[in-house]
Formats: C-alpha cells, structure tokens, sequence
C-alpha cells in the first residue's frame, strides 16, 4: 500500500503544482447552461433537478482541471442540502475525480466521539482503493473541538487504507479567532492543536517528512501560517483562503517548503465560477464558463509558481533528464 | 410559527419526561432477527442490505418509544457509513419519527463557515414544517470551534423555520478535556464558548425562559454540568452521557429548573441495546429486543423521575385537574 503523503507528493510534482481546486456548486451561480440542461432532464424543478446540475457542473469542472492539479476538494455540505439526491451526485463526483487520476479531499468537516467518529471515518476515507468506501475521498477534513481520542479513530482509519486527514487548525473566516485565539499559557488554543498535530504527523511519518495527519490553516493570516509551518515541520497544509477569501501567492508561501511540497493552497469559488468575476468576467461569456475555469487554474498555478516555493518543483521527466 | 423550544417543551410536558431516546443502529449489535429479514430482502449483503436493517430496526424503535417520550436523536455518522442507501435511510427515519408526533434532533455535529454552513442549515434543519428540509430535522447539533459567526447562519435558518440547535460545549469523551478545558484568563474554553451559547440563547428568546440555542453538556462532569446551568440560565440543555456512558439520574440533576425543564437527557446503546444488557438481558431473549426497548425506556423514565426535578413535571390533563 502506497500511503497518502507519497500519493499525494507524487501527484504535487507530476503535475508540478500544488493548486487544489475546490468543487462547491451554489444553486445561485451556476452557468445557466448548465441549469438549464438539468431542468430539461428534471422538469419538477425539484432537488433532483438541483443534483443534476450539481453532477454537471462537478463532472465538467474534474475534467478540465484533471491534467492541470493534483487533487479537488468538494464542499460536502452543498451535496448534502440536496438531501440524498445530492450525497449521491457527491459519491459519483467523488468517483469521477479519482477515475481522472484525481487525489480527492472531502471538505465535511467531521469529529465526534469513539465508535462514531471511527462510522464517519468508514463513510468518507476510502484511501488507495476507492471501493473502501461508500464517499470514495483519499483524504477528510476532521474538527479537533472534542479532544484527541477523537481525533484518533480517522488516524486509524486513514493509516490501514491509505487515506490522510486535515485537522482545523486555524480556518480564515472573520471569527475565526473567537476560541481559536483564547491563550492559555501564553500560547493560543490553535496552537495547542497544531502541537496535537504535530504529534500525531510525526506519528504517522513512515520514511519521508510529512506524516499523514494535515493541518487546515487559512491563508487570511500569513504571520500565523509561517509560525505554523514552524511548529508542524511533519504536517501537509491544507491552505484555503486564497482568491476569493483575499489570499494571494505572498500570502500562503510561507506554507510550502523549500522543495515546494509540504502544502495545497485551495481555490473554491475564484475557479468554479471565474466566468462571473473580474478579470475573467470581462474576456468570457456565461457560455464560457468553462473555458473560464481553465483561464483561472492555468492563472493560479503561475501564480503559484512565480510566487511561492512551488516554482521548485521539478517533475520526474525534468529530473530524469538533468540526471 | 411555534419556536423550536415552545415546541419542545409542551412535548416534554405532554410525556411528562424528559428522556430522549438516541438512534444509534450499529451493524454489529443489532438483533439478528432485524438482520435476517434485512438480508432477505437484499441477499447480496451489501450497503442496501445494511440500510435496509437500520431503517426497520430504527423504524420499529420509534414506533416503541413514540407514546413515551418527546424526542429521538438519530446519529447521522452511523447511516453515512452506508453512503446514499444510508442517507436515505435517515430521511426516511427522520420522517416516520415526525409522522409518530416525535420531534427530531439530528446529531450529525456539523460546523463550518458563511454561505457553507447555511448550506448545512437548510439540509437538517426543517423546523416546524418536516417538508422545509431533505433531512426534516427539528434540530441539529453543531460544532463551535470556527467561531461564533459560523453558528450564526445555523441560528438564523433556525429562527426562520421554528428549528434549534445544540451548540458542543462539554463532550463526555474521556479527552474532552484538551482543548475545552484550556483555561484563558482563569476560564476554560467550553465555558467562553458557554457564554457565547448564553447570549445567542437571550438572542433567540421569545417571551419564555429559554431560547432555540442549546448545549451539549455531557453527564460525565457533574459538578460541571451544575457550573454550566448556572452560567446558561437561558439555554435548553442536551445532556448525553446517560446509562452506557456511566452517568445515572443524580449526575443529570442539574440540567434542569425547579420545573423540570430546560434539559433532555439522551440515552443511546443503553436502550437501542438493552437486550444485550444486564439486567435487561437477563430477562429478554434476542427475539424480545424489542419489549427490551420499551422495559429499559420506562425504566429510564421512572429514574429521571424519581432523581430529577422531571419528577416535577405536570401534565396538561393534571393541570386542568388541579385548576
């Protein structure tokens, strides 16, 4: 078994970027094109309706950006408003993606306790063989707030399949600090969870220098994101925030290291619908859209390239021929 | 529209308790009759075959406690494990506890950020009209570590729809501890988040006592539990942690007013279960799983009664009687 961090460095230099595109379908903001081909096929205008578009537009986006990145990361939550209807379209998404050669991380954000966390563990962290489970993800955003026992039934899961987690660690919403930041002994309850990180990367090392337990740290606080990569010198970075959120290359290079690998810093909406936002907006239509998207990827990867340790990947053709 | 904890309130009223039955249906335990059938219908013993048992297990535990008290708790992680049969499952489930006058708390602990975490509002959280969401939820427990914005869109879609939520305080996991009790400023993080939960719970007040933001407040830490009712006089209490978990009737005293509101308290494996357990097991064979359930429900009933202020709770009819 090949586990997550190999997979997923592997599939950083292949490609030679570490840009990881989010999948967060919104009602509101799909290309009409695609609505209205959903609505042809679903004339209730019902959540299957809605699921369908979903799919479309999720199915369309894996393909465009499958030879571009390493790996996407769906919004759960968007599927699930759709009821069952959309945590299927979630699971055939999910499928799509890794058929592409796709890693994939599900943003779902789970955590609770004992012999439950280890059932949303089963759900959602297949690992190496998408047949392990039923949401085929290679890896899992998991919440720290119930303690580290809880944390440890994903570890588990994740090292016998293959798969990885993202603990949140520090995340880029405006209230982020409310309990994040509290200090107890000088020192901010976040960071007391990148220490139980940190542990648990070193843990789950076997060889290389990242284990297989990552750390969620948003893009909005670039000071706090070089501390951090400090203090988890094993953990992969799982870094939102840049794009729409008001990140930009500056901002999240802090979290890569020297070899450019360590991080995948996210886009979510600033890709899904470019062809809505400036500077896209003004050299696409709607019918672009898909076009649009793959402006925007293409954009972020030499964004990421100029601007962070990115630009030092050197993929296995490249080093093969300077050997 | 009736608020959530209006609602609420004349169930636990109504049934003169305030036991809330978990739905936790675990492959592995379940009775093997319930089993049997399930692989009759679906012999290839797959996902469906699994569905199919937890929604007839689930099914028939409701229609069990339905005349016997206000409220059921249905574990989302244990119906994803089975991916989309699962999901539906839960739908299912969800409804047919409405459809038996059961109001319905989804634990599914979801958390996230903005336009994210509305999406999960709107999936779980029908409030008062079971057809306002795909999972028809009265309420959900939700995860406060992101910050106080990211409860707000869960309250607000609540508010909207006469739904509540139950915000994670203090989880009865023997490491709740690492992170909630991190003390900042001679206070622990759960109880800031308690304060946080305290306002948004004078917030959401309509005329009575309490508001539509609860807390989670596990039984294991009973003098905690005492703190924290204290320091939330206006916020309806959650407590698990009861029977399997080691807390008795004493230990969840304090959840609740003179009156004996302002608590449910939860029991899971020790009723869906109770067939395999002393000193029910004894008694009821595998077959009588069922007459189990109802045997260790009413004893969980005559236990909140006779060691809590539930004991206090007067019915309608007893009112009417007594005016």
């Amino acid at each position: 078994m090949n586990d997550y961090i190999s997979r997923l460095h592997a599939a950083i230099v292949n490609k030679r970027t570490a840009a990881l595109v989010g999948i967060d379908p919104r009602w509101d903001q799909l290309p009409a094109p695609v609505i209205a081909a959903a609505q042809q096929r679903h004339p209730e205008n019902g959540l299957l309706t809605r699921a369908a578009a979903y799919e479309d537009f999720s199915c369309r986006l894996i393909d465009i950006v499958a030879p571009l990145v390493p790996a996407i990361k769906p919004q759960a939550a968007f599927f699930e408003e759709l009821g069952p209807a959309g945590t299927s379209a979630l699971c055939r998404v999910i499928r799509r993606a890794r058929d592409a050669g796709l890693l994939v991380i599900c943003d779902a954000k789970r955590g609770d306790i004992g012999s439950t966390a280890t059932a949303y563990a089963k759900a959602y962290l297949a690992g190496e063989d998408p047949d392990a489970a039923p949401f085929a993800a290679d890896a899992l955003t998991v919440n720290p707030y119930l303690g580290r026992d809880t944390l440890q039934p994903f570890v588990n899961t994740a090292q016998q399949r293959g798969g990885g987690i993202y603990v949140l660690v520090r995340t880029s919403n405006p209230g982020a600090g409310d309990f994040q930041d509290l200090t107890h002994q000088a020192t901010p309850v976040f960071q007391h969870v990148a220490q139980a990180v940190e542990q648990l990367g070193q843990q789950t090392r076997s060889g290389g220098d990242y284990g297989i337990v990552g750390a969620v740290v948003g893009a909005t606080y670039p000071r706090e994101l070089a501390d951090l990569r400090r203090q988890m010198p094993h953990v992969p970075f799982l870094v939102p925030g840049y794009g729409s959120q008001g990140g930009d290359a500056a901002a999240v290079a802090a979290a890569f290291d020297s070899k450019g690998l360590g991080a995948l810093v996210n886009s979510s909406r600033g890709i899904n619908f470019a062809f809505r936002q400036l500077p896209f907006a003004e050299t696409h239509s709607e019918d672009q859209w898909e076009a649009a998207i793959e402006t925007a990827t293409l954009q972020m990867i030499t964004d990421l390239a100029q601007g962070t340790p990115c630009g030092n990947l050197v993929s296995p053709s490249q080093q093969s021929t300077q050997d």
